[in-house]
């Protein structure tokens, strides 16, 4: 049996539930609040973040810990479907992309939109800040268009295959998308990229995803939007 | 030829530099300021960040962008000595142990103490805040009693053998023993556990970084302090 602990909008939550989806790997999920742990989640990582996945399928349980170690560590137990093919420095191309989404992307964007709209409600932690939602909107187009001109000089983030890169971009982009703040029509290379995305058996399940009170923009689950 | 674009006090910097080390593998090392990189770093790494290793040893060149990302490219191209040895099982504790403090010690700890006493001053931002500091060192001894309780029930971060996890550690904590604020003494294992790695040959060119105008904590560079 396989347990992942996760949080339906948190980024990282998302990339473990697609990597698992796209290697067909069968798990029980368990939901799990980042600013308000389980005592289970807090034995299981001291961080007291998810994701965290326990995997009892061959024997004693292994316990993964934080998106980048259970992308590797599916890599490693589950090389085919491989989510980062070819050479070291395609390998290396591909850890650079999620290393920027999650870091870049995630202090210029999700720092702002996430945290302003989403953890603040969830949290309690009162009203926006108009001035945040702003800024992490101009920044949200720059990344936009550096989605899209990597796009169009190789049709797909990190090359023409499917791999890591777009995961992690999609798992990022798609809570941003939740809340209703990704101008996709201003973005063809984008929206094109995210529509075949949306249609991937191991991002459906992200599509379903409510949370209490707060329901997704209007086009979050539509395959044509 | 191998060239690493790095900043001497960046803990991600210190990371690939000694990995290189430890593989035994040659590079030039060429000096770039994260607040204001040159166009050759900018060309290379869009974000504009160090480390970047720009490999033409195989003939064309590679540019592995990132810490993570040239970590693990170093695993790739010379597997050993193995700095993530063991099981899929070890080598996710010792993923985790480098998330751990390439996110949370740089949140809880770097973005008080390395951005009040070193990012401030570089960059002319200002006095430093005394109320930050506290909070850091704060931050920073819990931190240690973590390290110490990890110490004392592994013999290492992740286990007996030297791996990517105590590189990690040992590269954030350096930056902040530059600065003076670890108290050794307080933490018998960690500072055992130090002295042995300011031992291993790949370590000593860190101890060797001066920055102009702001020497290091007179025993910093001691092997036995």
């Amino acid at each position: 049996m396989r347990r992942l602990h996760h949080w339906p909008l948190d980024p990282w939550s998302r990339q473990a539930r697609i990597a698992l989806g796209e290697k067909q790997l069968e798990f029980e999920p368990v939901l799990d609040r980042f600013w308000d742990p389980s005592d289970d989640l807090l034995a299981l990582n001291p961080a007291g973040l998810p994701p965290v996945l326990v995997d009892e399928t061959s024997g004693g349980a292994i316990v993964v810990v934080e998106a980048r170690a259970i992308l590797e560590y599916l890599e490693e137990i589950k090389p085919e479907p491989a989510l980062m093919p070819g050479s070291p420095a395609d390998r290396a191309e591909i850890r650079r992309l999620v290393g920027w989404f999650d870091r870049k992307f995630d202090a210029e964007v999700n720092a702002y939109l996430l945290h302003e709209k989403l953890e603040k409600r969830v949290q309690a932690l009162g009203a926006p800040d108009m001035e945040m939602i702003r800024a992490g909107r101009d920044h949200l187009r720059w990344h936009l268009d550096y989605v899209c001109a990597l796009l169009e000089a190789r049709d797909g983030l990190a090359g023409p295959r499917w791999t890591l890169a777009d995961l992690a971009a999609a798992a990022h982009l798609s809570c941003i998308d939740y809340l209703g703040d990704v101008a996709w029509e201003q973005y063809p290379p984008a929206k094109a990229w995210y529509e075949r995305i949306k249609c991937r058996p191991s991002f459906r399940p992200l599509l379903e995803d409510r949370l209490p009170g707060m329901a997704p923009v209007t086009w979050y689950a539509d395959l044509d939007f």
